[in-house]
């Protein structure tokens, strides 16, 4: 990973947790949302055994939110997503794509029903407030958008739950994956939801109280220690071995959903008032590219992002790790799907590697 | 200047730049618009004497274009600005507030007119393409919103004149102040601009080939030797003793015009579709807070941005720099009317300093 010397400035947002992060000793941060999130702390590697043996506490307060309210909420957040939301439950979080007209994608937060009235996008890195402000003001929608003083705190891993049982309490066990609970710590009620950015297991905590940054934090280092609890943060090696998508990194705005096999969150059948259905409708099945996986049974260094064939550039490679647990080169490439059609294998610098579906099956 | 390890993802854009950057010798970037932004080269004190003496090269190619194309530019540019743009020439450049219908700043970019039906801001660190994009959509309006392939490079200094004229000639010398003109780099033709963030006098090219972003780089290092050219980049220090404004350090959405004293750029009384005019008309004269200035006799160590009064906070630094070249520490500060209209002096840790309008005026 290439490092280099970020000047603080008051555009770039610390986190009431930023503190504790230092003392824990984080090695390098990435600046998301205009906001500090860590990205290493011992080693990217040694992270990665860690998370998916343990326990990790991330602060992901980055993951700003905005939230919408008022009596047109719902039919807002319908118009930004393909996906249907009209039988969310509350405190359901639900994975949507947001597109435009186009069909390209603005973000994929995810959003979480408070009530029909009250509706929070938990976001990845860029302004969905504007975007769903300038929707607003535009059609004349009754809502107000706004970035509330919410600072998501993560806690993941196999130990996870454990842990979180013994700050929160019992009822965390009954949290369903994809849903929330709305829990005490130190007398202040939020929104604890079994949800995260790794496969390993774990909730995320909606801190609303910014005073109770450290208290939380520190709790669950000590209520942790005999489960080897440590600082950690969203883990390139993990992340890419379970096929979880980067905004801004795999996926963009020149994307439409389609491509990045997100069809399972797309119902074009369904009678809503989504601003992209049209578009997206005409696209489906048209579509050109393909995000798809790619394994190499050696250690990569790829001299560059593009993928040719035949001298024909067919497409190009978004993320790439290797994987420690598996032995494997990992990567995740946007590929023509003429391509794949007649393909099972693509040749990089002279090496072959396999085409698969994400996310990756190791099994076969 | 606090700083950090930044890990470089995917999601941190470089520049054409970047490779001359490096190779200049930049010492830390900052994020902007999640593209890297050189902070220091030498340092900001070092940088800052010699912009003020000679000719700087900046890469700032980070101020994206948001381009508005079709019948219904203008309609959607006048709409986001309070600033009457009915007027404006074609290649003129306007410092145009963009504010939401509860006349908060959404950004503060400069606004070029190419011809009625096709704009660009250039934009400070918000995402003002989402905003551009919602409100067209809601509108339903005939215009299509894009980030070109446009990489703005700064020649600032008051040597820029001359190597300007050297490498784009002497058409150079009639452009007026924020007015451009179509002038050529090898066979390209480009917007060239008299404006930059800085008072020191200069020009900002809107390159358009980034194939030319190293030609044009080395032609500027080429034909500035003898006047000790050196890349640079926006500095605290200058922007500081000019009273220039950093949008998401000293003005945010949370803030409307009149308290950032940006009123010579509202026109509430001209016959405009502007969609903060409503709101601002009954904003104006009753505003509570005040960007100012203020200026210490010595180098101040601030324990805390927070101002306050008799106990009470009464507003908060925004920036604060010592200025060399004046011998004073200056800040700006956002700070309460009502105390501002009873006091000329404000003491902040047991030092008085002068409050002053802004931009400071150093002969008083």
């Amino acid at each position: 990973m290439i490092e280099k010397i970020l000047s603080i400035t008051k555009r770039t947002r610390s986190t009431p947790f930023t503190r504790r992060v230092e003392a824990a000793g984080v090695k390098s941060y990435a600046v998301y949302n205009r906001m500090l999130l860590p990205a290493v702390f011992e080693s990217i590697e040694a992270d990665y055994w860690h998370l998916c043996e343990h326990v990790q506490v991330w602060d992901v307060a980055c993951e700003r939110q905005v939230e919408i309210k008022g009596p047109d909420s719902q039919r807002l957040v319908q118009l930004m997503t393909p996906r249907d939301i009209s039988r969310a439950q509350e405190l359901q979080c639900l994975y949507v794509p947001l597109c435009d007209i186009d069909g390209g994608i603005i973000n994929d937060p995810i959003a979480i029903k408070h009530t029909k009235q009250h509706w929070w996008l938990s976001i990845a890195d860029s302004d969905v407030g504007l975007w769903a402000k300038g929707l607003a003001t535009g059609y004349g929608l009754d809502v107000t958008v706004n970035e509330p003083d919410v600072w998501p705190l993560a806690v993941q891993g196999p130990k996870a739950e454990q842990l979180m049982a013994r700050v929160f309490g019992d009822e965390i066990k009954s949290i369903r994956f994809f849903r929330g609970k709305m829990l005490h710590f130190q007398n202040q009620k939020m929104l604890v939801a079994r949800s995260g950015w790794s496969k390993q297991g774990g909730f995320e905590i909606y801190l609303n109280n910014a005073g109770l940054a450290e208290p939380l934090w520190d709790e669950l280092f000590r209520q942790g220690r005999d489960l080897n609890v440590r600082a950690g943060c969203p883990n390139t090696i993990e992340r890419i071995e379970s096929g979880l998508l980067s905004f801004g990194g795999d996926i963009s705005g020149e994307n439409n959903p389609f491509e990045c096999g997100l069809d399972a969150y797309i119902n074009l059948d369904a009678d809503i008032e989504s601003l992209s259905h049209a578009k997206l409708t005409a696209l489906k099945g048209h579509h050109k590219n393909q995000l798809i996986g790619l394994m190499f049974d050696r250690k990569m260094t790829f001299t560059e992002t593009k993928i040719s064939f035949l001298n024909q550039v067919i497409g190009n490679i978004t993320s790439e790790v290797w994987s420690p647990k598996h032995e494997k080169h990992l990567a995740f490439a946007m590929l023509q799907r003429e391509y794949l059609q007649h393909h099972s294998l693509i040749e990089i610098d002279g090496i072959s590697g396999r085409i698969c579906e994400l996310p990756f099956d190791f099994e076969n």
